[in-house]
Formats: structure tokens, C-alpha cells, sequence
């Protein structure tokens, strides 16, 4: 009888695109989303870790966790000061990751018949996400290197209003160092989507994973700022600490906080976690941390910019990303990215392919690189490898 | 326009039902399903946190994770032996936490039109989640003190079939220790079940976060062993370490593991906690520890049924359960719960009145004692005082 189950009908339509699962221990691996580890606190942590056991356990060890149930948002609220975000703590959830802050206001937002737009490209993640939330349709826009474009968002609403046709329910963005690109939204185009939103009515899902990784120094406002009853924005630990502690963050409208609620009721979110990393916190210099992490990334990026501007010359177009984990390669030349990938892969280097992440699944002549998670001498190495799978390729 | 959005419908019908927020320091909780805070393993835990962060931190921070990933599961799959669950650890999967489990399951099997049946009363949490996974019908059966009735089950599946009606998609019970109720299901019933899913071709969310917490030491077959393919078994280390650890698992029958892997790709869950659980379990004698948490819950058992049955006598009737952490109340007069409830409130003992887990919110003229939380000292002393409110009641 089993075998005629009828199982959740979105789970047929929902894709999961990893990475690579090859376990060569030479493979240089550029197609992972991964921090480096070396740059992870360990020391720090593992005397925050016996510390925050042993003085708070007996709190943090139940439901309702200790201390760091309020330190965490207040944390929270003073990092998001430099973007203009100025919230009661009581609008800071803590989530398990960014990942969960996602699938919860998806989970609100979205009613089966429902629309999601997203950047094209867009993170398949979170994708796969609303796919799971039930939205119906998940509509792609094109963005260029300030960001999606507003226009073609205009037009699509107001010929809906016309049409009388329903409306996106949920916008969902990456303001900074957007994942593939890491292109950043323009502060003029932040204010167009926030009047957008409120004029039209949907809400903005405003990911701002990568905030922290800024290789400037120099910050805009979140897109929030403009539209705070219209936005909700999110961010996570695991690009500043470690993905390991699977804490992130969102700041929520007023609106959203009973909904929110009954996701969370009944636990915290791991309360013995948010203990280790409150203690963490106050124990360290974290600007001081995030700095040395910065210079670091900053550095791997630009030995990635080199090499392959170095080795392919006119054959590629590359942005440089101000931040964060990635930079997208575009070939100038019409290039099969999906073979190059595989070749590449035989070649001892992994990397991913556009058509993990637009939408018409065509991949654009386009692969995303991760610069973070390799040492510059194997990005180096990494790069070559990749020159010559392109090579053999053509 | 934002006053008009329409949120997820499934939202509106879900309820939220926790214990009390009362802060006054003398209030005696018997409400909250809380673990004994004195029984948590402190000194070794900080010890495991500190040891897994220097030694795995470089893999554990990671999305991956380091070596725990692998170990938990087969620790798990050694502690379900002696209840007859032998599986290949690849089906044994790591959540965060028992409620997770159940969330995920829900979500894997449920679509919008579709039946959850459960036991009468059952743990609101996990209705809850069925309601926010947008079963349409939660439809509650009759429990004795050898757990659920077999017969009006059959009853209503084979009047279902001739009539060519929708057949449940899921019947969710917890085997040992029920909560609220403190019984635990029979084997024949056990098997009965199984069968009756083998026959419908429904799945069984078999709820055992209450497994260890066994104060007799002898253990009966799982429902799963019955019918492995149609069972999902769901267990915590809530109970047994601390719920703020946030991680349980679930024994997922391998036609569903392709589903679960949509809800985690991307990240395992927790790593580094799991990393440091996993270091406290082997650095740890667990068994022995257990034993220990075993004798001191007995005991608080014990102390709470003698003060129940010295105070109210014949008022009351009282099932003694053989594990867990609850501990149901009936009244042999029409009692009022409700008032009951907060009365006692007022009188400085917190208690769950049945209304919170029968289906029909009537309470059926029981409440829930929680007897795990609060010390042998405290217990004593609530019961003195619901019998005060009991006595203003009547």
C-alpha cells in the first residue's frame, strides 16, 4: 500500500544543488560557499564553550536558555547600526542560520497559489526554500552590477494592478556581495524597492549574509531602513564565527512577530549555542577579530582576481566583488559552462556553474567562484587547472 | 496596502499553548515538562565543549562537520537495540531536536487536504506543527491506560474504504510515557498498529523522546520493529542530556530519505554541538549517568504520587507512570480545570489543565503534574497548595 503514498506535493518540485562530492585530496575546491578554516576562533571559543557551560549551563541547558537569550539581540542590534537599522530588541529573532530565518518568513508569507520573486541570478538555497513553502511560482529579474533592475519590477506590478492579476507576495534579495556575483544593490535602487514594496504591498526578504564581510569599510543603508514595516532583514554568525554554530538572525516588522512566535514556541533557539557565542562575544575584540578576517578574505580574493585575469586574459569578464564569499566568471566567448565544469572536475578543480543559479537553468556563460575557503597558493593552483579544462574544452 | 496582505492561512488556525510566564520566585511549576536543572552534567559538558572546540573545531565549524557526524548516529543506533531497532545508520538521522523531527516528517507527508489522527489527549506541540504543515484535520482517538484503542481505529479505516473516503496520512503517538497522560502503549497494540498502517498504508510518527527515562529498566519492541517501513521512531537528547542542546533524530524509513535530504542539504544539523555531545559521550559513562537521573526522577515520582494521594484521597485518581515526566490528574468530581488552574495560580502552583490536550478543550477533568523540574521539597509544597485551590474551588 505504501508505494501509492501520496507525499507533500512540493518536495517533487524542489532541486537541491550542493557542491561536489569529490574527495580527491589534491581537488581544489573554489565551488563550496565555505569560510576559511584557519581564520575560525578556535582558542577563543573553546574557552568561551567550558566557560558558558560551566557558569550558565544550568540555564542554558533547558528550553529557555540563559543570559544570551537577550545579550544575543542586543549584540545583534548594535552591529546593525552602521547600516541605519535601529529596532527594539524585540524585533532581533535569533534563527538557526540565515537558512531558517528564510524558511520561517516564507513559511508566513507564502499561501500555495503564491509568487516569490528573486534576483536572476539567485541563491539556489533559498530557492529550493520557497519551492518547499509551497509558492507557485518563483519569478526571476534580471539585476546588473548595482543590482536588480527596477524597472522591469515596475512595469510587471502595474501591469498586474491593471490586469487586476495577484501580486508577488515576497521579494527576496541579497543587498550585499550577492551570491553568485557579489554585485551590491545600489542605495538609489534600495529606495525604488522599498517604495515598491510599500506602494504594491508585498514584503522584501532583505539577506544580508555577507554585511560583515565588507573588504571597504564603507556601508550603505539596508534596504530596511527605507521601508522598516515592509522588510525583513537577515543576517547569520556563520560567515563571522563559523557555519558550525548554525545561528543567524532576523529583524522582524512588528507586524510578523506573532507569526514568527509560533514557529519558535515551546524552545529558544539553541539556547546552549547562543550561550557559547554570547560568551564569545564578550569575552573578545570582535571588530578587531572581523578586521584580520577581513584583510585576509580581502587578500584571497584579490590572488584570485590576478590569477585569473593573468591566466585568461580577454577570454573573461570578472566584477570584483567589494565583499563576502564570491565572484562570477563570464566567458566572453560562448562557452558550454556545464561541460567546463565536469572537464574542470577531471582537472582537479571544482567550481559551479551559472545553471545552479539562473533561472532559465541556461547558466549564462557564467561559473561562480568562491574565494574564501582555499589558501591563495591553491587558488593559484586552482585556476590553472581551471584554464586548462577551459582549453581542452574549446 | 500591507494591512491587507494575506498570510499563510495555516497560521491563523495554529494556537500556541505553553506553561506559565508567572515570575514570582516562591510559584512552584509543575506545569513546564522541564528536566531536574541539578541533574545536568556540568563539569563533564564544559570539559567535552572545551576538548571538542580545540580538537574538531576546524571541521566542526563548518557547514560539514567534523567527526561527530558519523558517531552520533551510531551511538544512537546502539542505545535503540534493546527496543529491537536494528537499522543501517544511514537511516538514522540527526534533527534539531524531537520537534524538528516532527515538523519535517509532517511536512514530507502532508499535503493541504490532508488527515493527521492522534492520540486524545496528545502533546499540543506536535499538533501544532501538523496544523502549520497545513493538515486540514487533526482527528483525536480514545487512549486508555494501555494507550490508544485499536478498535475505533479499524473502525473508522474500514468504514473509510467502503466509502471510498480519504484515509489518514499519518497517525502520530507517543509509545512510552505519553504526555500528558504518563501511560505507555501495550505490545499488542503495538503490533495492532503496525498492522493496521501495513494494511491502510499510512505512516506511524512513533513519538519515544521519553525512551530513556525508563524507571522499571524493562523494555518493549518498538512499533517500528513491526512495520519498519511504515514507522518513522523519534528520539531526543533532550531528556537525557539537555533540551538546550537542541538535538534528536529520527529512524527514517529509506523511501522517505530522499525527502528529509530536501530540508537539510546544505548543512548538517548543528555540527558543533553535535560535536560536543559526541565528545561528552565517549569521554562519559553514560549508561551509569542515566541510571542515576533514572533514580532521582523515580524518586521525585514517587514523592509526588504519595502527596497526591495523601492530600486528595478519593478526589482524586492518578495513573503512576513507569518513565517520563508526567503525570495526569483525573478528579471523581466534576471539576471545573480551567478555574481550577487559575486558582491554584493564584495560590502559587502552576498546573496544565487538560484543555490544553484533548481535542474537544474540555479537559476531560484532568490536569498535567510535571513531577521532573522542581525538587521532592517544592513537589510536596505545590501539592499542598492545588489542594487549597482545590478545596476554594469547591
Amino acid at each position: 500500500m505504501i508505494e501509492s503514498f501520496t507525499y507533500n506535493r512540493f518536495l517533487q518540485s524542489s532541486r537541491t544543488m550542493g557542491g561536489t562530492k569529490n574527495d580527491n585530496p589534491d581537488q581544489v575546491h573554489l565551488s563550496f560557499g565555505y569560510p576559511y578554516s584557519d581564520l575560525f576562533p578556535i582558542q577563543e571559543l573553546a574557552e568561551a564553550a567550558r566557560q558558558a557551560t560551566f557558569e550558565q549551563g544550568r540555564s542554558a541547558l533547558h528550553y529557555f536558555g540563559g543570559p544570551a537569550i537577550s545579550y544575543l539581540p542586543s549584540w545583534v542590534s548594535g552591529r546593525l547600526e552602521k547600516i541605519g537599522i535601529q529596532v527594539p530588541v524585540e524585533q532581533i529573532k535569533i534563527t538557526i542560520g540565515a537558512a531558517h530565518a528564510i524558511e520561517v518568513m516564507a513559511r508566513i508569507l507564502c499561501n500555495v497559489e503564491d509568487e516569490v520573486w528573486v534576483e536572476d541570478p539567485s541563491f539556489f538555497g533559498a530557492i529550493r526554500m520557497f519551492n518547499l513553502a509551497g509558492a507557485s511560482t518563483i519569478r526571476p529579474f534580471e539585476i546588473d552590477s548595482n543590482g536588480i533592475l527596477i524597472e522591469p519590477l515596475q512595469v510587471e506590478l502595474e501591469r498586474r494592478v491593471q490586469a487586476g492579476e495577484a501580486l508577488p507576495k515576497l521579494l527576496y534579495v541579497m543587498p550585499n556581495y550577492q551570491n553568485p556575483t557579489g554585485v551590491s544593490l545600489s542605495v538609489e535602487r534600495r529606495k525604488q524597492l522599498a517604495a515598491l514594496a510599500k506602494k504594491y504591498g508585498f514584503y522584501i526578504l532583505e539577506d544580508d549574509a555577507y554585511l560583515e564581510l565588507n573588504y571597504t569599510n564603507k556601508f550603505v543603508p539596508a534596504i530596511h531602513t527605507f521601508a522598516p514595516d515592509h522588510v525583513i532583514h537577515i543576517g547569520t554568525f556563520s560567515k563571522i564565527i563559523g557555519p558550525g554554530v548554525r545561528l543567524g538572525w532576523a529583524v522582524v516588522p512588528p507586524a510578523l512577530l506573532k507569526f514568527v512566535q509560533q514557529f519558535m514556541s515551546g524552545s529558544q533557539t539553541n539556547p546552549y549555542m547562543q550561550e557559547i557565542v554570547s560568551t564569545y562575544l564578550q569575552n573578545n575584540d570582535f571588530q578587531s577579530y572581523l578586521d584580520g578576517v577581513n584583510a585576509h578574505y580581502k587578500d584571497q580574493r584579490d590572488t584570485m582576481v590576478h590569477a585569473l585575469v593573468n591566466t585568461f586574459g580577454d577570454l573573461i569578464e570578472v566584477e570584483i566583488p567589494q565583499g563576502g564569499f564570491f565572484l562570477s566568471v563570464r566567458f566572453t566567448q560562448p562557452t558550454d559552462v556545464v561541460q567546463l565544469t565536469q572537464i574542470a572536475e577531471q582537472h582537479g578543480v571544482s567550481v559551479l556553474n551559472g545553471s545552479a543559479f539562473y533561472a532559465n537553468r541556461e547558466g549564462r556563460n557564467t561559473i561562480r567562484l568562491c574565494f574564501t575557503y582555499c589558501s591563495k597558493e591553491r587558488i593559484v593552483v586552482g585556476i590553472q587547472r581551471l584554464y586548462e579544462a577551459y582549453q581542452q574544452l574549446n
